[in-house]
């Protein structure tokens, strides 16, 4: 995943973070009420009494982006029609299920065999309490439960290691010796230029406590790394995980590299997801637009921009179409929308090409049992590793059920190219062989199917999201090329999350109704 | 709460942590399946394999130990018989709802006015994965959600804060300022004894990336801060919050002392609870034990320890009563019990006499909306404070509904003693005048109804919690005296803690079998 400052760095925000300060003040003056900028979404009243009417708007691509644009449109009576090439709207946000069906740009055609209730997000799966997302759950009446995006219980396993370490057990060694070298220099005067007398004694109260080294300031263990036999009955004090690796172990062992995930503004606990599936919400905005409004398996072949409108021309069960409206949102992925032959120019052809689908593959392992909560004792998260499976995500909901579903990789880069090479057997083959190496034979005894998707090979998308890279042409295209206008987290601060796809609907439904209303 | 450290150095564990550590090995070496030493229950086939035949048990108290010990012996034929002063079983395990009526040592009552499907757990409230608790949860069909302990979005408010601090900000602040610190002193060559040249490359580049501090070890803030303006579309980068306070602010704010409790392994998330309330636990073992078994309204009032047997008096509406069994398991709060005439002797009553009932409070607030979702965009967690609410909770259920319950102050303490010296509307305007303060008017405008549980000033409870302080009277009362055995988290390394009174059970009714096995 990229990070937001290399994002920033790309689309000119030069500076990194300091730059962009406001100045807000100190301590305590974070403002609770969040910074989404109001939104106004079109009314009905807004032509009823302005005396003027709704435009017919065709919407070109039926991902989240396209959906947001043509409800919020709909929302004041704009006549919208969404074409999307594949057979289920929601583009990237898929859920797969018992009996989807998806073939990929080489022909191979998988069939999900999940059992009822089973699934797979296999694009986007984690929604922040800070994001747009939520307030479009809220507002078309999605239910929500927790997405455990962190468990302390979950594992981190790299090459090398015998076994797997518990997030817990990882984070006390870390923090107790970077605990114990900072109140040793603390202790030692080196950090006098830098601390009053008053800084290091409530620096050393919180060492002491954080790092859990007591006032001998020395890590030797400590109750969080968890215990071999838990703490119980009577004399059944519990056996503390122990000793502690050594200090140039654990720092030569990498763990600590996974802990600021969850401090990024993205990635932090609480996070959610819809009950049943993130094809929740495409589901309902298209229930809310009107399914007749979306169609689904039009494949769009050209895009002609006019003074007076747009024409799209598109296939339909093999026959070509064509359709004409006054204004058109393109809210396909700019690589794909860069191979369809459009009028708007060679700056908008070669904006367009500085995007670039990546590499994201993602597998579904549904088990027989959930040997990971029954067996190992985690109930939900994600273990990190350094095998090319990168990520292993267990489920955030069914606790306790009969069956689960892991997410058995979520990879990106090197390693999501790998995997998208092989065929879905060899994916599921390669990806159990590694997580064996984690979580035993059960992770291939206990295994009842897997569906894989590499979004890279996957047509229509071809990558799992497309970074800006170029600013003039992030803003070129950020703004309307005649009565075309573009519409994708592409465009936004928010790429690779849905918030940006909705907030890039919203943008663009906001200066479209503005145009119409003015013209 | 109690620190387990606290507790292990009451009950004599003397040393520490480090005096327990078993040889585990070092890193990598955690096993991943838990210690939780098998439990076998007893079976029907014990007895008509052996001959023998199931006995006769009186169980003293309807809370988790009482209920458990019954379930557990139930499995294997024993005919039990719980006593249950209150008119309904659990004990602390205790959810308020509308309709809930409860009188306290004072005389005063209160009935829950909360609105349908509404409630509060007024006593314990969560579960960590590794806990029993969970296993009964599975093993009686009791479906689990994330209960939310801890959240980046939740706020941290302290005295003399012009306005509360979200504990991602916060976070942020304090971890870089410590990166940065021990940055400069790695980087001045002060820990050069500590630290070989490869630690310290390491070292850094860990600190580099936890603490954000770049490459120039210099903490100016983060994007992790969070932002007074989201990130959005086009040229909507977001407003960072910012600039972070100095490292003297920052440390004499002491935000920092709240960073260690989710690293404790009782409290480290993920953690859960039953979905729809904590009382389907009671309510599911009673239904497994049989209604008829668990008799509520029954105070006792003598036990009676013989050569052949127990006898047990009792008040049900007043009328005195009588049971007698083979064995007795007195599963009551031990501060509760020492106030009842027995023949155990004076060993046992002074062991009793160790144990007091701590002070604790918890009040619900039910709202009419979810100001805190839609308003501060928090989702579940806690709000931790130095005010005498000591901890808000917001709910880890019903997200977008219309309404929703906080816990207003769950406080220990001379907090809790102060609070239940109010009445019930007293304690309410106390505790919404200080949550006024973190959140704004609508801490009391949208206040629907509250619920107050004093849990000292409870009949038949009397006290949060009893803790262990005499090593030689828990063990003693972890042995059975005569035919009377004790049961409850009073006498395990789990106190505080529901999965204690489970623990304590499962062990009392391994003795009480062997036992009757043997007789």
């Amino acid at each position: 995943m990229i990070s937001r400052r290399d994002f920033l760095a790309a689309v000119g925000a030069a500076g990194g973070a300091g730059a962009m300060f406001a100045t807000m003040g100190a301590l305590g003056l974070a403002p609770t009420a969040m910074g989404t900028p109001d939104y106004q979404p079109p009314r009905p009243s807004d032509f009823t009494l302005g005396g003027r009417a709704a435009a017919k708007v065709i919407v070109l691509g039926g991902g989240i982006a396209g959906l947001a644009s043509a409800y919020e449109l709909g929302k004041a009576g704009y006549d919208c029609t969404v074409l999307e090439a594949r057979d289920v709207a929601g583009g990237r946000n898929f859920t797969v299920r018992g009996g989807t069906r998806q073939t990929d740009l080489d022909g191979r055609t998988q069939v999900g065999r999940f059992s009822d209730g089973e699934y797979m997000n296999a694009g986007p799966a984690r929604l922040a309490q800070w994001m747009v997302t939520l307030d479009y759950c809220r507002e078309l009446g999605i239910p929500l439960e927790v997405f455990t995006n962190v468990n302390a219980s979950a594992l981190i396993y790299h090459e090398g290691m015998t076994a797997p370490v518990r997030y817990r057990t990882a984070k006390a060694d870390v923090y107790g010796y970077v605990s114990e070298l900072l109140a040793k220099a603390t202790d030692q005067g080196a950090l006098d230029s830098a601390l009053t007398s008053d800084d290091k004694q409530r620096l050393l109260a919180f060492l002491e406590d954080w790092g859990d080294i007591g006032t001998q300031h020395k890590y030797t263990g400590s109750l969080r790394r968890g215990f071999s036999v838990d703490p119980g009955a009577a004399e059944q004090r519990g056996t503390v995980l122990g000793p502690p690796p050594s200090l140039s172990d654990v720092l030569a062992s990498g763990v600590g590299r996974h802990f600021s995930f969850e401090l990024e503004y993205e990635q932090a606990m609480l996070m959610f997801q819809p009950v049943g599936g993130m094809d929740r919400i495409p589901a309902a905005l298209v229930r809310a637009i009107g399914p007749a409004r979306v169609r689904t398996g039009c494949a769009v072949t050209g895009i002609t921009n006019g003074d007076n409108g747009v024409s799209v021309t598109y296939t339909r069960n093999g026959q070509p179409q064509r359709i004409d409206a006054d204004y058109c949102i393109a809210a396909m992925p700019p690589h794909v929308t860069a191979k369809i032959p459009h009028n708007l120019g060679a700056g908008v052809q070669a904006a367009l090409s500085t995007y670039h689908g990546d590499p994201v593959g993602k597998m579904g392992l549904e088990y027989r049992s959930r040997w990971w909560e029954t067996d190992h004792r985690i109930y939900g998260g994600i273990t990190e590793t350094d095998l090319d499976l990168d990520h292993v995500w267990y489920p955030s909901h069914g606790y306790h059920g009969r069956r689960g579903t892991l997410i058995g990789y979520y990879n990106t880069g090197d390693h999501a190219v790998a995997y998208g090479q092989l065929t879905p057997a060899q994916r599921e083959a390669r990806a159990v062989a590694q997580g064996v190496r984690i979580h035993g034979d059960k992770y291939r005894t206990e295994l009842a199917s897997s569906f894989s998707v590499a979004w890279h090979r996957t047509p229509y998308i071809e990558g799992g999201w497309a970074i800006p890279t170029d600013a003039p042409s992030y803003r070129l295209l950020n703004e309307p090329q005649g009565r075309v206008y573009f519409a994708g987290d592409w465009l936004t601060f928010l790429v690779t999350w849905q918030a940006g796809a909705f907030a890039s609907a919203r943008r663009v439904v906001t200066e479209l109704h503005e145009r119409v209303l003015k013209s």
